[in-house]
């Protein structure tokens, strides 16, 4: 007994970084180009389909860094200055009349003519009002020059940048309202096994309740994607290909559990008729098992069923395959190096992602890594990486890779 | 010129963890409390309001690990054995009939009888369909015990998560199809500052754009909150008393700019005339002004104005705050301690949190940390923890928060 394409136990593993530089090329080979121009409070999630150039210098015009007088510092001689101004932030100063200092304010434009701003601690107010500076003084000083950070012609952001809450406010601050963006993708969610049923439901004899399709349907809209809940895919041939035909507009169909099992394999046997499939078993744990192939020309990605398996495998390739897709360049999440708080005595064929907590800057791992349930996934903050053919004492370096960088 | 409460250039700044500790104070006196039930595809983003305890054992019953054959150890004594029945996910077995073997996949229930699962590779079907072993079997081999993840009663969740797709997706496994939540918290967003005008309108004299308040809504609405955009606040007393006064039923104003700024301060008069005002000098950078207060009983934060101050302190201080009113116990972001890839010779008076990445493990910094705008920040997938009176020569290890920790 050996289903189609699934080695036996002594068949070679792929690595995970070649399976992630597959998918990539496969991504890259049907991009998605469709853009839409969105106000720029839309646009959370999106990737970006233009460069993003300056228009305009930031700051336009020197501004002061303080608040409190702006002058030429060589028309401070040591007798006390006539306040000739006032600038509040958001005015448009007069040209400084020589000889007189201006009240000016955090932000507010210096005025021409003077050469720096010296702040209020500095400052006597004489009681005729004229002031008297206590400090030496120089050119330049606590004024933010035109341009410093910005310039007209400079590019800001380049074409595939995911667009974020920081992403928006430095658009915002070039004056843009508006970002051409890449339209959101629409991944359809299905889950394939007799086994599941839907939670709120009575449990029946060797039933479990459905897990995977609320994790990844939640996680694509983190994700800003268009999600289709394609429900669970019946045991029954001609009911799956209706199923999948009915998923013709979305841009990848993404299914958990079973591709591998041969007898009740309907999906496999749906996409090896209507279009391609290929299993791999990759050196992974939680994991192993990864289908990618096509219904009709439409992307579909099957990840293995136990829910900690899920969770790594869309994390480690469904995820940087989407971001690809929309020509997205950094796709890879940040993974630190940290000491492991935990000693490793045996050697695995498989790289494994550890369910784990940083503590005391020390990766901790969950008492029971089973890939069965998402509990050890809801106790940690991120997922450590323990080498293949790899032993570890306490205190030698792991990966760790930020949950939250993930899942956003 | 000292406007009230901020000190001097000699005044002592409070530290960060001090500011950090009152605003958790403040969020624990003044708690949201009020609860909803939702449908578990609708809780990403809310906080739990009941601790969730399971119901059920997972797995419900002993279920195969393995595609292969169950049977019972001792009725295997070289002779090979008949198969009785054929179990897939999601099928109730039968017993085991003494002295066969049951064909069972992945996922299945082990029928009562076995105590065993040998996987297919260790197995031999004859010609007359009788199933011989090679390899020696013991008991419980292959066999996930029931209750193996989780026993009825147990407690999965508190009180206090935060529920993310794998929360959701773990309350699925439980059955779980609503869950109760905390309502969502109601924020007001508004920006300070004469010299502010909306992107996508022309830049007059002394204008800047708005970046502050796409940044918070867009970060707030990632969190999960409900945003109320207040707009601009004008530099009317009257009309700020009357904008205020509409927003009674928000959890939290937050401003953006101008607090210390006694002249034109007229949301500073507001708070001082109907309610309360604290402005605290913060030992960070970027950052330092921070305005704590209550309008006519609704709490006000207000933030400084500077995008890369907004970020800072909105990660740092507001969001735990708002976190915390909420009743979520860990507040805090992640912070790893990386080797610094840059050195720092002048020590600094107040903690600054640069904005960087990580690069060969190590932590990089952008090269203009200007908190005038948002190009560092978006450059930046941390923020890169220099302490108060420090030097640093590179490779001595600095904190890193990653901005995906904080930015959901």
């Amino acid at each position: 007994m050996n289903p189609a394409g699934k080695p036996g136990k002594t068949g070679s593993l792929m690595a995970v970084e070649v399976a992630l530089a597959r998918l990539l090329e496969m991504a890259e080979a049907s991009p998605i180009r469709e853009r839409e121009r969105l106000p720029l409070a839309q646009v959370e999630g999106r990737v970006l389909a233009e460069d993003l150039i300056s228009t305009l210098d930031l700051p336009p015009w020197p501004n002061s860094a303080m608040d409190g007088y702006a002058l030429r510092v060589a028309d401070w001689t040591g007798t006390p200055l006539v306040v000739s101004q006032k600038i509040f932030a958001g005015q448009a100063p007069e040209p400084l009349k020589p000889g007189t200092c201006a009240r000016i304010f955090t932000g507010a434009p210096v005025p021409a003519g003077a050469d720096c701003v010296e702040m209020q601690e500095n400052a006597e107010v004489q009681a005729d009002e004229r002031v008297r500076f206590t400090e030496a003084m120089a050119v330049g000083q606590n004024i933010r020059p035109q341009g410093q950070e910005t310039t007209v012609g400079e590019l800001i952001l380049s074409v595939g940048t995911r667009l974020g809450p920081i992403e928006q406010g430095l658009a915002a601050s070039l004056g843009r309202a508006e970002l051409e963006v890449i339209r959101k993708v629409r991944v359809a969610v299905l889950s394939t096994g007799d086994e599941l049923i839907e939670p709120g439901q009575a449990l029946g004899p060797g039933q479990i309740y459905n897990s995977n399709r609320v994790l990844l349907c939640s996680w694509l809209q983190r994700l800003g994607y268009e999600v289709i809940d394609a429900g669970i895919l019946p045991d029954n041939l001609e009911t799956t290909r209706a199923r999948l035909g009915e998923l013709k507009d979305v841009d990848l169909i993404l299914s958990t559990g079973g591709v591998s099992v041969g007898e009740a394999d309907f999906l496999g046997i749906a996409l090896r008729e209507e279009g391609e499939l290929t299993l791999w078993k990759l050196g992974i744990k939680p994991g192993k098992p990864l289908t990618f192939g096509h219904f009709r020309g439409v992307p579909v990605i099957g990840l293995p069923g136990n829910p900690a398996s899920t969770l790594v495998t869309f994390a480690l390739l469904a995820r940087p395959y989407l971001l690809r897709r929309q020509g997205v360049k950094a796709v890879e999440p940040l993974k630190f190096q940290v000491p492991a708080g935990f000693d490793w005595p045996k050697p695995g064929n498989r790289r494994e992602y550890l369910r784990g907590r940083l503590e005391n800057g020390r990766a901790i791992i969950y008492k029971n890594q089973s890939s069965g349930v998402l509990r050890s996934a809801a106790w940690a903050d991120g997922l450590v990486e323990v080498l293949e053919d790899r032993t570890l004492i306490e205190g030698d370096f792991v990966g760790f890779i930020p949950l939250s960088d993930v899942l956003g």
